[in-house]
């Protein structure tokens, strides 16, 4: 057999000691597949004293991981260091630099810098993988990259962020509002302290952005994508969601227009029907729409020590066998620059619900805002609170009462100017909420 | 750029038309990813006169698969002759041994001779790839064979033939017959003349045979696996089911055991929340429960000529990559044999139609039978034929009502003693139904 590839690994969190203990559970089967082992030979960790359930005895020690990343003991520098910047970047480029093939779990480093290290990688003819970077242990970036080589990818979309999902399937199924599931998620472990990076959907453009690199052959433009976070979805919105047959998830997607790519990330209402609804928890899943294939969807893990350790190992696993591919599938020169469709031209259907002051003449002109933009009503919902009765007032403010329109396909510049129209009309209590409809 | 890879195809049927489309769609595309370019040379199918909307004048043409199969003028061999032995297995043989890598859908060939075929291969140093043989367009054997590697397998199961699910989709939904179901899709060519091999579970079976390889790393047997196809389900399952919460799917399931691998296809009751009931139509699905992913679930479209021609295309831009891995992930001289366990030691819930006549003591002698074997049951459901009164005979025979049982985990030798004890106390008026239970 040949000599064993040969693996340093920076970051000794949950995945590092997942993919530590994966190495040696799987060792006889991953040299049997490769054809030649697979060894740690060196680590590297902010502290090596902390009890993390392992012995590091018998790897040589790095204090510093970009001295890890260029000695001489290691083939492959496997980074779990985390950051966009800093320490990560600096010694992945330390790694690169020296000939090593690099494996990393680091969605924030790929989506600022992948194209840049891409092309180093190429340049020192090394490989770049990044598998454990996109939703944890699914394996999105290989199907991406080689199982859809004959296709041409139209959309790609999924539910990348568990945390998210955690929320809005508590939200749902215990009629609990997002306060009380965000604190409940942070007391799991499930969400951080400071939640903004998950549920302002910043973690979901990330994964995003790469992505659309791979489905689409484009250089990787993460300043190119709209995001909007879940703050804002109240259980109002998940009841009336429910009530029309619907879902409401968080969901990156990135799909080609007429006019480019367009990549938002926002809370999407899905038919309650479709494979992306049922997704529950912490669980992930994506689903790619293109020519020959028409529909795949992958569900599975998007987080956790293991899962993404097993995309690590996959990665590793895939050196050791030799392959060297372009990071992207594509050459970097050969990736096209990202044509950007901006939100505006979104074409799409529309959930809006509108706290309406009741009084008379507001539903005529709601719907007169609407009609006179061409814009037509799939449903129009209107239901007084619970408890209240109809305003004894003959004319005056009114209560307000919730008013929710579903639309036909439309363009997002005309739904804005819609609603905008309607606040002007001053029948409107609350900022009117808006969440796009997204179709099978 | 390097040279080109060179490939003859034999077969232009809907798959092989279909890889020459997305091979000349896609030939900029994946000339980039692989480095060289991806050519046809040389091409053979029964007529060369057929109208395939294709002009063949640009390629070679051979007569005989075989003489095409060792030509000079290829690199690889394409197989979509079908069929397990004869022009098939003759002209994969001549390939491998003329050096040539093969590519094949053909999965009736593989779960017969694959392990024989492997073995070839890897004398000649050369690739045999099959990711169009099992789910079409799902890339179920890349996962397996490359994303799992870090993870022992526990268990794979899936929908795996579109056209029982079709059938058994078009049943719940509309409330139809079986026969007529079967005649509709035979109608829209979802189904064969002949559709033994499909709705007996034949063609799950193959393609189970050749997933528990992958998934377990041991030698194929499709001798080994315990068959039953879907020609029982009546109406009368499909609504009991959906009231009890769960849907009928026809699946190949593959575990470890503690006495070895058990391989089944057939009907199943599968909890209506669970990703797999969710699979609706021709669409296919497989769900690989390991130990660092946990679970993981790809769907997606099980045939069609351009869905089935993606994979065929996805393994040629392997090859065109240099990538040249053991056909079953490891050396056919590391597969281990497969351990069978029997169905008999089969350990499960259990659905159990009766039709019970109506009669004193009926229920009691059956819930007796149960218990003397200490088989639990989580439910049980009397429901008299719509329209028909309490039987008014003193005593008699009395008419047939329908009782359904649902079982806790019991071993299938025990649950079919059970049964057998039932029909031997002579309440039973028909042959009792048996659907085994699948929990996720």
């Amino acid at each position: 057999m040949a000599v064993s590839l040969r693996v340093g690994i920076a970051g000794l969190g949950t995945v590092g000691v997942g993919v530590l203990r994966l190495l040696e559970r799987q060792a006889a089967s991953l040299a049997l597949r490769a054809g030649r082992g697979i060894e740690i030979t060196a680590v590297s960790a902010r502290t090596r004293d902390k009890d993390r359930g392992i012995d590091l005895a018998k790897w040589q020690w790095f204090a510093d991981p970009a001295a890890l990343a260029v000695a001489a003991e290691i083939d492959v520098f496997v980074e779990l260091i985390g950051g966009s910047d800093g320490a990560a970047l600096a010694a992945v480029e330390a790694a690169l630099g020296a000939g090593k093939s690099v494996v990393t779990a680091n969605k924030a480093l790929i989506a600022k810098h992948g194209l840049r290290l891409a092309q180093l990688a190429e340049d020192h003819g090394v490989a770049l993988a990044f598998e454990a970077s996109v939703a944890g242990g699914i394996p999105i970036i290989k199907t991406l990259r080689e199982a859809l080589a004959g296709n041409r990818v139209e959309r790609v979309y999924g539910i990348l962020n568990g945390t998210c999902n955690y929320i809005l399937t508590r939200m749902e199924m215990e009629g609990l509002a997002f306060a009380d599931c965000l604190r409940e998620a942070q007391a799991l472990g499930y969400a951080e302290a400071d939640p903004t990076f998950d549920i302002g959907g910043f973690d979901t453009a990330h994964k995003l952005a790469i992505l659309t690199s791979l489905a689409f052959g484009t250089a990787i433009d993460p300043d190119a994508i709209a995001i909007e976070g879940i703050e804002t979805i109240s259980l109002a919105d998940l009841e009336a969601a429910a009530e029309l047959g619907y879902r409401v998830k968080l969901l990156g997607v990135a799909q080609r227009t007429p006019t480019g790519i367009e990549q938002r990330v926002h809370p999407t209402m899905v038919p309650k029907s479709s494979a992306i609804a049922q997704v529950m928890g912490v669980t992930n899943a994506v689903t790619i729409d293109a020519d020959a294939i028409h529909e795949l969807t992958l569900a599975g893990p998007g987080a956790g020590g293991e899962a993404t350790a097993s995309a690590v190992v996959a990665d590793l696993s895939d050196l050791a066998r030799g392959q060297n591919m372009p990071p992207f599938g594509l050459p970097v020169a050969a990736l096209a620059p990202l044509q950007r469709a901006p939100i505006q031209m979104h074409e799409g259907g529309y959930y809006i619900r509108l706290s309406v002051f009741d009084r008379p003449g507001a539903a005529a002109a709601i719907a007169s805002r609407m009609a006179e933009r061409n814009i037509s009503l799939e449903s129009i919902m209107q239901r007084r609170r619970p408890g209240t009765k109809p305003s004894a007032k003959p004319s005056g403010q009114g209560d307000a009462v919730p008013v929710v329109l579903i639309t036909y396909a439309t363009h997002e510049k005309t739904i804005r100017e819609a609603v905008d129209a309607v606040v002007a009309d001053g029948y409107i209590a609350e900022k009117p909420q808006l969440i796009r409809i997204e179709r099978e």
